[in-house]
């Protein structure tokens, strides 16, 4: 038995048949066995067995043993403890779930001391991916990963031109913190397509199939990614006879990696507006209650206008593809700071590479920032790439029409909002924080510094 | 010795002054002793003294023993260490800085196994505040607050009308809690007046004077407040010939608070965004390095038109009350879930009236907040009130100009977007969320809700 999955979930047993498509013999578990029986009955396949007892399931696999957590991240802990007793020296435990990376350094400090490797390993792409080609991303032990690298790289998805969508990233945590900062972006990226959707929908009164068709067009060129594909399949989609979409209830739920990631950049600075509206998106969404009684007695009437449609449509493309770019640099800038605050030494251009394929952010868009940061590993920030700078000088317009309109006819677009404020923002040299900075001193005497001093030099003033 | 005053920082020291011109014995202590020699001879006052020996210090006052401690929430640990020795049952220690509530509910179980009284005072106000009449939140035990309530109630902020600015509002950490939210407001409050100044600056290139005299006319109405008067005050105030206002770096630092209140608005999933906008712009304005190279490689070409002034500063003027309104609605949303999730039981209309005077987010407008409490201490939304309501339905169009003017001619307004995007969001009954929730059922099988179908039940689709 080359390798271990204790866990058979969507996740799970998907990984499971992947391995053993790929010729390793995979040996599987499940707390509760009936899960085990019928994955087995369902799957037949000579490469994979499974077992009930977890002595048998640890002891049989062939030293130093691999085996992958696929459980929720509240069951790791007590996960670890049952397998504890049966695994020895040099073997190795995998959490391939989405567990908290301050966790994840936590449990591998504590198996480290026993000479156990334990690995936080980020899986993206979600059921087809893990059936087919997931993203890995890989923290933890280096000897350890050499041991398990050979099945990584043949479960991976693979790019076009033949790269590898897994990689060693680093030590700690860096795993599971690098997925998380994907999800971060996944958010953003949903957030602003939804936008572009409802803008089409409620500005534009275009129907679902003629905005799938608009989707399926900008497919082609820049922003021809795994999202925006699914997104026009979902609006093709119908079930007796009508569209999907419009019976599904507009509350949108999140799970921990989103709140995480924006804790994250909250505690290293990072002003990622872009992920935190996303979130909020979803937590206004959840206030489905509230917000039928607020359209209702908050009923604003707004000033409609004619348009003409094909210009902006191109305006809408053109913005969804600058907000795009903010986004991603938001988190790339979350990655760069984590680096340098953790010392983790990041290779920003082979993460980018990781998730060109295979995960649910996978687009042709990341080759372009894959490039950027071959080009220039110290690139200050995204934004500053040629290729990204050209697109924001050329279209920030768009951004700016459609923002103005929205703001005008009364349709939310929070993160399409968030992308201009944040561009706008990071592009001015002289904010109005001399403002804050004298109202701080005024009433509690915090001090500021001066553009005609020294940085670092601070001065309080009596003001009255 | 009525009171101890433990810690003589700008705080302590006006603390210490007023509670004595109040007529109570006030003794004091600084772990550095010359700082307590130096403000008593600064401070000859007959009813302060000092003393430079802790045993002494905490002997001498009268029991129940009351100490304030006014020490950075760093130092609190250490210093209830220090004075645990000499402390007895039912002596009560109340610590006046900014601790983290969940930091000011350990320590309070931790005292109350000894039967000694710790209290989490949240002081607003500043130096000012402090000297002459603070706002003061506590939380902690009731029997504790019947104790010192003589001495707040003298040295509290008090209305108009009469009212005092100091409450009883709950147990635990209840007291830091409200006093973080506040200063979520406040960050909230100062980033929308630093909007409307740089608005004033960039779009219509008016001078400090001719700014300052805006907020002053600004100052008579619904926006009367504290901060709009420092603000006027800041610009009109020159050193050596020169505006102040414009030596200042505009790079603007934070305390713990700020994070604080984010991190509690994300767990308990309310969408403060105004909140957030605020902080990142206080983080973006650190990155003054990169914004100075952005500024440059990122210029774009805007187009500028000619505005009707007087038409635009009514515009700003009701941007600015709207946008306050939502900022405020924001705060009062953290306050009313962490009420119910925490079992607290805050009586917000309570909270507004002590935050009405003292404090620097004091306003006419808190009145308007109490009063809408009076009416409904249920109220779903600070903005169904029918004050604010009317506010908003006579000039959100106001607020629309200002974002669409901005878009277009690339003025960075992160808090004026962020509240047109919740205002918008949150009165739409059917958001874009739905497509997020497809998408997530079409990558992740995370399934969906119905809008023909009962809340809590859950589908999932095939989608090919």
């Amino acid at each position: 038995m080359d390798i271990g999955i204790y866990g058979l979930g969507v996740m799970g047993s998907n990984l499971a048949l992947n391995i053993a498509d790929n010729g390793f013999n995979v040996y599987v578990y499940n707390r509760d066995n009936e899960k085990t029986e019928v994955f087995l009955a369902n799957n037949s396949h000579k490469k994979i067995s499974g077992v009930s007892d977890i002595e048998t399931f640890i002891r049989s696999l062939k030293k130093p043993r691999k085996i992958i957590l696929m459980v929720s991240n509240s069951a790791v802990d007590e996960v670890i403890e049952q397998i504890l007793p049966f695994v020895e020296k040099f073997d190795i435990i995998i959490d391939g779930g989405n567990s908290y990376y301050k966790d994840t350094i936590r449990r591998e400090q504590e198996l480290s001391s026993r000479d156990i490797y334990f690995v936080g390993l980020g899986i993206s792409g979600g059921e087809r991916g893990a059936r087919f080609g997931a993203s890995f991303m890989y923290g933890g032990n280096k000897k350890a990963y050499e041991l398990i690298e050979p099945i990584l790289n043949k479960i991976a998805a693979k790019t076009n031109e033949g790269d590898v969508c897994s990689a060693y990233l680093g030590k700690d945590g860096v795993g599971h913190y690098v997925k998380m900062v994907h999800n971060g972006i996944e958010y953003a990226d949903m957030q602003l397509i939804g936008e572009a959707y409802f803008f089409m929908k409620r500005a534009f009164n275009l129907d679902n199939l003629r905005i799938a068709e608009v989707f399926d067009k900008w497919s082609e060129g820049e922003l021809s990614s795994y999202l925006i594909e699914i997104t026009s399949k979902i609006l093709k989609y119908k079930e007796n006879n009508e569209y999907l979409i419009d019976k599904i209830l507009d509350v949108a739920n999140q799970k921990g990696t989103g709140k995480w990631v924006s804790i994250e950049a909250l505690h290293l600075n990072v002003p990622a507006n872009l992920i935190f509206e996303s979130m909020f998106a979803r937590f206004l969404s959840i206030l489905k209650h509230e917000r039928v009684i607020a359209s209702d007695i908050l009923k604003m009437d707004v000033d409609f206008v004619e348009f003409d449609l094909s210009d902006w449509i191109l305006d809408l493309y053109y913005s969804l593809l600058v907000a795009k770019i903010l986004a991603y640099s938001q988190g790339f800038m979350i990655l760069k700071n984590a680096s340098a605050n953790y010392l983790w030494d990041l290779n920003l251009g082979k993460i980018s590479l990781i998730w060109r394929e295979g995960c649910i952010i996978k687009s042709v868009f990341l080759d372009k920032i894959k490039l950027a940061y071959d080009k220039n590993p110290h690139l200050i920030n995204l934004l500053f790439d040629d290729y990204f700078l050209d697109i924001i000088k050329n279209h920030h317009k768009s951004l700016r029409r459609i923002v103005s309109k929205a703001s005008e006819i009364g349709i939310p677009l929070p993160a399409f909002y968030a992308s201009l404020s944040f561009l706008d923002s990071y592009s001015t040299n002289y904010l109005p924080a001399n403002l804050i900075q004298a109202q701080r001193d005024f009433f509690g005497a915090h001090s500021f510094e001066r553009i005609d001093s020294n940085r670092g030099e601070f001065f309080h003033s009596s003001w009255e």
